[in-house]
């Protein structure tokens, strides 16, 4: 795996992160100014590097990603705000470029300043910390996690007029918040020429097809962002028509790779949940019901056991206030049938329950309403969730 | 405790519940016809009986429910409702009244056929089974429940020209939706003389301020239903005027005190839990965040550890998608001012944590938006709640 031409990424021990050895500041450097764009949380309460990144972009002239974890830096007013200029301006004075070209994101604990001396002492070390290999790279994605168990990344390479183009992300998150944390975070590279307007699109695109898909109990944190940086570099010159569709696709693929990873590595959970839905007048109408059976304690639950509980997941359709009737449903787990157009079928239930054992379980419901689908993904409730989230005590 | 004038109430074994002796079926009779009014669930997947006792209510005629636990009979298509049906007539035929004035309400599994043969055995022995006394009540607050674990009933009288007028509610309910079953179901009975207009606009109103204010983790089942039954055998007439006021005022605290019951034996749950938001544009608005927060596992799972994680409340604010940011945000957490106007104060949060441990919690929100305040029951999310709805396999 490697890292597109002209990125060089990293991470050192800053501290931030209490109780831990571990390194908690990364950074994603372009040696060359590069087209970037952002797709930040909807959440109206949010931290303030995804005030200050936001403000920055989209641009035709980022050069990296500072990252922090340990500490969200939201709800911190002011101050917040004025401590994430400062981190942009010291590491802008070091790296030679201007902070505007900085970007910032901070995931950890919301509601406490950050410890502005820790980050003074530890960025000077940041140059001599990058470089573009594989081990750069995981220890980059290791320094951005918070409850994660694994580091998250991929890459795709295509060829596009005989130049071989990279893409490359990295990501974290395993609940949509954190043990009093928050969140998930996402930093994207390619040695694509992109302009700004089209990082902006085709960010916004395949964010919808894949963190736009995935949830793990349905709280947008205060903190969410992915960052597309494009500089390139792969020597193309800029993407247009079939090169900027096989781009756009490429792209997509990189985003619900790491999408996917962060609903595998999710908060205590024992099952990976895709749901299909089909069938209904929209494409949003399909999302809210997906997003309404995601987000269900009782479906979750449900599938913690192996229970194939059809009642919840018909239940849970007819509770999202859309014009149907049980008879407008029908329903397969793991591709068995078993509820039909309002009926139960004579499908032996254990055999599905034996199915979800494997810890992998397709939901897929078939309305008769219309001809959107849409594809989400989520995980199951378990125990050692509560435990999670109960027990990290003040 | 005594039951209004003219109703008699009672319940017997019919094994509908599996594996269980307990009593399954309950009738709640009243001698002479009585106005009548029903609230239904939204979910329009909803169970045949809820659709046959909609059909029947408003009446002025009324004569009696009756409710088995253990099979919701909801999502059963034609032949789930023909047995609704079955079930009404055999009834009318044994108590001499006609089977449009009985009315009937389900709860338990989803999705399987009633088992007819009981119930046509079980049926007959109900007339020697009702009676007016506390431990009848008792009786039949006990044949309804699935999974709750303590049987819910309350009462209140008061003096209207000088005669004696008496409310007596029961209900049933430890989830929106139970392990594999459904659901709540309040009956309320008075020998207030009221028309069926009358009944129908106060159980509307006292349902809006009570059940429709409670949540377990937000699922609307298939089968709540709430039915007043008033048979005007106080003595009293028709109530107007002040009069009615003052019933609807004390029909208000019955649904309340037996919506807060239903809290308090919320599966699973350690912590009661209130909600007050305060200082929004309107009820829906001040409606909409209270009941996100009520509905947020990190916000229930933070509660089961104690811990006063201010930052996902205001977090769940933010992800109403409601004009507002972390500014317009005040909270305390029982009478304890923690976060002021966007940023955190600086009570201890030990002492916080401290008053938590008594199982009582009060969130109270305000905001400076409005002056539309709500306030909403709720508990939190356990291990035990995750356990009891996973290890109820098929």
């Amino acid at each position: 795996m490697s890292l597109p031409v002209g990125f060089r990424v990293g991470g050192v021990h800053a501290g931030v992160k209490a109780g831990h050895q571990n390194r908690d500041l990364a950074l994603f450097w372009s040696d060359v100014p590069a087209s970037a764009a952002g797709v930040f949380t909807l959440n109206k309460v949010c931290g303030a590097p995804v005030k200050l990144s936001r403000s920055r972009l989209p641009s035709e002239h980022a050069r990296c990603v500072i990252i922090n974890s340990g500490n969200a830096n939201a709800c911190t007013g002011e101050k917040g705000y004025e401590d994430a200029e400062d981190i942009t301006e010291q590491l802008a004075s070091i790296m030679s470029c201007s902070a505007r070209d900085v970007l910032i994101c901070s995931t950890g604990v919301i509601g406490r300043f950050l410890p502005m001396q820790k980050f003074y002492q530890a960025i000077p070390s940041l140059p001599a910390a990058i470089g573009n290999t594989e081990a750069h790279l995981e220890t980059a994605a290791r320094s951005i996690m918070t409850t994660d168990t694994v580091p998250k990344f991929c890459h795709r390479q295509f060829m596009v007029q005989g130049k071989k183009v990279t893409i490359t992300g990295v990501c974290k998150g395993a609940a949509m918040i954190m043990p009093n944390m928050a969140t998930m975070l996402g930093v994207i590279m390619t040695d694509a020429g992109l302009t700004k307007v089209q990082a902006d699109v085709c960010l916004r695109e395949a964010v919808n097809q894949s963190f736009n898909c995935i949830s793990v109990e349905g709280h947008t944190s205060t903190s969410d962002s992915v960052i597309l940086l494009a500089n390139g570099q792969a020597g193309v010159g800029e993407f247009t028509g079939d090169d900027l569709t096989e781009f756009q696709l490429v792209l997509n693929e990189v985003a619900t790779e790491l999408a996917q990873k962060i609903i595998r590595d999710a908060e205590g959970a024992d099952h990976y949940v895709t749901i299909d839905v089909n069938g209904l007048p929209t494409y949003a109408d399909a999302m809210h019901v997906a997003k309404t059976i995601a987000n269900d304690a009782l479906v979750k639950t449900a599938i913690t056991g192996n229970d194939p509980n059809w009642g919840r997941i018909v239940s849970a359709c007819g509770r999202t206030g859309m014009p149907l009737t049980e008879k407008n449903i029908s329903l397969s787990i793991n591709g068995l049938v078993i509820f039909k157009q309002g009926s139960p079928t004579d499908q032996d239930v254990k055999e599905v329950s034996l199915s979800m054992k494997t810890g992998e379980v397709r939901i897929e419901l078939t309305f008769d309403l219309g001809k959107s689908s849409c594809r989400v993904w989520t995980c199951d409730l378990t125990q050692e969730y509560v435990h999670l989230n109960a027990d990290y005590t003040t």
